[in-house]
């Protein structure tokens, strides 16, 4: 179902339902991620066994409220941009079949009180160009490629 | 074609030819507007006499280097959001027929520097929410719907 997101818990039900439906992978690739309840329901795939893989924007991961020091903290590899500019892409991919991407950043706000938008969508031809770039942007942002001066 | 878009230029024609294919009408729901090359497209479009409706932030469309007043100047047709959430869409549609999607505002900085994605899709299963949700905002912000205390 492709779905302009109105406001609140329903859409956030349904977010919810269609990530913890993964049974072997889970790829997410967001700007900000900052959301309690969808942070439970990552840790809840990783301890169930789906392999979990987050690549996050540097600027925001360090932010109060920001998801990404649990989740590390639970085991979950994390990477992040170098960059100035920002990761500001906001998409997952459950088993390497189900994209879902929009405006919507994982976060309390935007879900609250944003007019955001989050399209769900399964088409190969679609996914495909997204698990590439998250492909590229893992081995991209492989600490092995940090530069520190 | 739906493509992550890498930086720059190149991605930056494509989405310049895709808007300057409409004929008839240019539906836009941007968080931020500021590229001035997005920004002189939809003006040509405008003179053209392509119908072109904005849906866009309070909050952003004052900040230096917004390119609404300038949109608005033109004679252009722009409505905003009254409330402290944000409008965070970031979408437009060509001919109510194609369906540009993603992370990507239409700003400098995004288009040069971050990593985004932008999705080009025509099927009507997925346009159609979108031209839905484009009606529903462009009503609700109706300024006859203002309320000033």
């Amino acid at each position: 179902c492709p779905c302009p997101l109105p406001h609140g818990d329903c859409s956030l039900s349904r977010l919810l339902r269609r990530l913890l439906s993964a049974r072997r992978s889970l790829e997410i690739c967001l700007f900000a991620f900052s959301s309690p309840q969808l942070g439970h329901a990552v840790r809840l795939l990783h301890r169930r066994g789906v392999r979990v893989r987050i690549v996050t924007d540097a600027q925001y991961m360090g932010l109060q409220g920001s998801q990404i020091g649990l989740l590390r903290h639970a085991g979950i590899q994390v990477r992040h941009d170098q960059e100035s500019g920002y990761m500001h892409h906001k998409f997952a991919i459950v088993d390497r079949r189900v994209l879902i991407t929009g405006s919507l950043n994982w976060t309390t706000q935007a879900i609250q009180n944003n007019r955001e938008n989050v399209l769900v969508v399964e088409d190969a031809e679609y996914v495909k160009p997204f698990l590439d770039e998250f492909e590229r942007i893992w081995e991209e942002y492989n600490p092995i490629n940090y530069r520190f001066f």
